[in-house]
């Protein structure tokens, strides 16, 4: 029965019953953290051999003879882009390696389309509006960037298989001050959706009114498959260059979930044009990537076969997470009728939906119960949730056993804040005393 | 005797035997380059034990407890901003750390002008004229950066202590579009300059009518000595903190030219209100530096007296580089009165001077001759030097027996475009058959 279908009696009852689990959990004074998605310490031990991969004399050299110890070679190790050319499905002409961030490659586009402009365009700069799309819920940092220039950020819903392509059609085919959209398109952040082929084929073929749309394709999770039956995302370069539409396509990848996130190596692939166009910027910003960390990364991966391989260890690691937060809600909260929950092929996140009006009770609750979340809104731009009602799980991070106890926190806290906030509903329509 | 003291006769003769010594060193069919300030393989040798410094799990956290291989702290690790901090006489909460690049960390610092202003004036990029004063000859690169971003730049001479503080003192007190200088205080690039007391003091008494103005002060040579009497460089820091200015100060360094410069660790110093306003920047842009990259930099160099030993090591290899090619240029030009050079205590550079309207001519012939120079009018913004007289000889890449070679073609080429600059001027006043 769901709490809706309760009577006001049964209700009080469950509530007094959720009070003292939650009492309970309190007095365990927890100190857990499901806020960010992060890996664990186990994940990062799977990477160790990166750091020992540099050893002898000759390995300092690339394939082209260049000393990667010093100065040189903007746009990184040919070795290295074959690797993220077969993961994120790219030529590896298209690509240029960066330092250890695909935010900061990400950052640098949209600041250089502000500061200097694409495709021949005004810079955004000198424009009275910017506005960017943004599919909600999506990855808070994503849209911080975005506010961080000023830029009108405009909610497109999720659905299913994807953000709402007649609403992103419409839009971008009215309005030249729309100038991008935020992408992860598989294994959503943080919904865990990947985009259906439609989906991707209609994003090849977009038409927008401003010359210099660009899609930011953030392919964070492009090889983070967690089950035997992963996602396929197709492959949108192809579709793009059949189109002529490459211009349009920035396509972000990294290593940071794959071998260490504060010390990886990150991507972006793109059209001649805007490679052009960056590397002005790039030439004129920085000497050159790190290119021994580069290297390190193609002696410990070898290629696109290591990856899988390495993959395949983070996958024994996350699965058992992922399938106990999801056994978790259904056991504690299923069937009540107060929360909905994706269960995805991989990725990081786990999104949870509770009823309008609850996300940030819940959020509160966890945390005086000494389980830190992911701040109830943080998934939408402005931090602004207008259902209140999306919560973002992160379940990599802590090791299983705190994990399992954090989750209980978690679901007792959504079946109390459901339940004062049902209580509260009826009080109003049938008065105090009833 | 002088060039100019000679006979028409003997400059002739000078010419023919000019010209045999270049066709055979042309014949030589040499492939040499002294263009960049790199460091040869011997001084990247040094550092190896950077590489191998990561060994057991435990070296992985630092001194917070943070563990490097994971994301978070946005400034970088204390104990490498205590390296800093010694290095370049800033308190270490001053410092920020960034990745590989001081010149990463300038641009941004420029960029966030230009995109969001400091110290609460308007970004520059609402303004119609933004100008920036640049000591010449100066590093090229620093210029690109405020040519990329359309400012205009004014020259300002170098004198033998610093630049022109006269000038400096009287442009910035009129003009409030004037935003900012590029200095390198010690061990200028190219001149080999190391700023006086009194012009460091004059720097950190500045009192520009712009609020947002900014001393890029990039000190990249801070403990790179090379010789028994290094120079000494006012530190700036405390001198601008008594005088409240510490607000206009951006300080640089890096381990560019101490362990990698493709893999080492940038640092900035600055006020705690830049800081909070750089916070935004970086906390938007990146999730945070390679922490593990600077947890290499601080087992293998420990403290500052690691850095110290380290380049004892870098001097050993450096020193008697400059020696050869000050010896050179005495021996072969050395009282012809067609150039003029210093002799620096430190750095990177050897700057020469020819005389006005050969510096092209010279490096052309360098690169005929298979040398390449870095090319004339790179020292001066927009790549223009109006007496085109400045050449910027860069010794610490190529072995020195190949630069013994590479100087050998320098000082004919020296040689060469003198006697046809002096001879064309004489047939010029005399005419044709004199």
């Amino acid at each position: 029965m769901t709490y809706a279908e309760m009577s006001t009696a049964s209700l009080r009852r469950e509530l007094s019953a959720a009070k003292r689990e939650y009492t309970a959990l309190q007095d365990q004074k927890l100190s857990l953290n499901m806020a960010r998605g992060k890996p664990s310490a186990a994940q990062l031990e799977l990477a160790l051999g990166v750091l020992e991969a540099l050893k002898a004399r000759s390995e300092f050299a690339n394939s082209n003879g260049d000393d990667c110890r010093n100065y040189g070679l903007w746009d990184g190790l040919p070795e290295m882009k074959r690797i993220f050319a077969a993961m994120i499905d790219v030529p590896e002409e298209q690509i240029i390696l960066g330092n250890n961030s695909s935010l900061e490659m990400m950052f640098d586009v949209i600041s250089r389309g502000y500061t200097h402009g694409y495709n021949g365009c005004k810079p955004w700069c000198k424009l009275d509006t910017v506005k960017f799309l943004c599919p909600v819920p999506g990855y808070d940092r994503h849209f911080s960037i975005t506010e961080y220039f000023g830029f009108e950020m405009v909610n497109i819903p999720m659905n299913a298989d994807g953000p709402d392509m007649d609403l992103v059609e419409s839009l971008v085919a009215e309005d030249d001050a729309i100038k991008g959209i935020w992408c992860v398109p598989k294994y959503s952040n943080p919904s865990g959706i990947t985009y259906s082929d439609e989906v991707v084929r209609r994003f090849a073929a977009l038409r927008p009114k401003a010359k210099d749309f660009k899609i930011m394709w953030d392919n964070a999770y492009c090889v983070h498959d967690l089950t035997d039956t992963p996602d396929r995302l197709l492959p949108i370069w192809d579709l793009a260059e059949k189109n002529g539409t490459v211009d349009q396509l920035m396509i972000f990848a990294s290593t940071s979930k794959i071998s260490f996130p504060g010390a990886g190596v990150a991507a972006l692939a793109t059209s001649d044009g805007n490679i052009q166009d960056i590397k002005k910027h790039f030439l004129t910003q920085s000497i050159g990537p790190d290119k021994l960390n580069q290297l390190r990364h193609v002696l410990f991966l070898h290629d696109i076969n290591g990856v899988r391989a390495l993959m395949k260890g983070h996958r024994a690691i996350l699965e058992p997470k992922f399938t106990l937060c999801e056994d978790m809600l259904e056991r504690n909260v299923g069937g009540l009728g107060v929360a909905t929950w994706n269960k995805p092929n991989g990725g990081y996140f786990i999104s949870v939906n509770v009823l309008p009006g609850c996300a940030k009770e819940v959020v509160r609750l966890c945390k005086e119960a000494g389980v830190v979340l992911t701040g109830a809104g943080a998934t939408y731009p402005y931090g602004k949730d207008p259902e209140d009602s999306n919560i973002r799980l992160a379940p990599t991070f802590p090791p299983i056993d705190e994990l399992e106890t954090a989750m209980q926190v978690m679901c007792v806290s959504i079946r109390l804040a459901t339940l004062e906030k049902l209580l509260d509903e009826r009080k109003e329509v049938y008065g105090q005393t009833a």
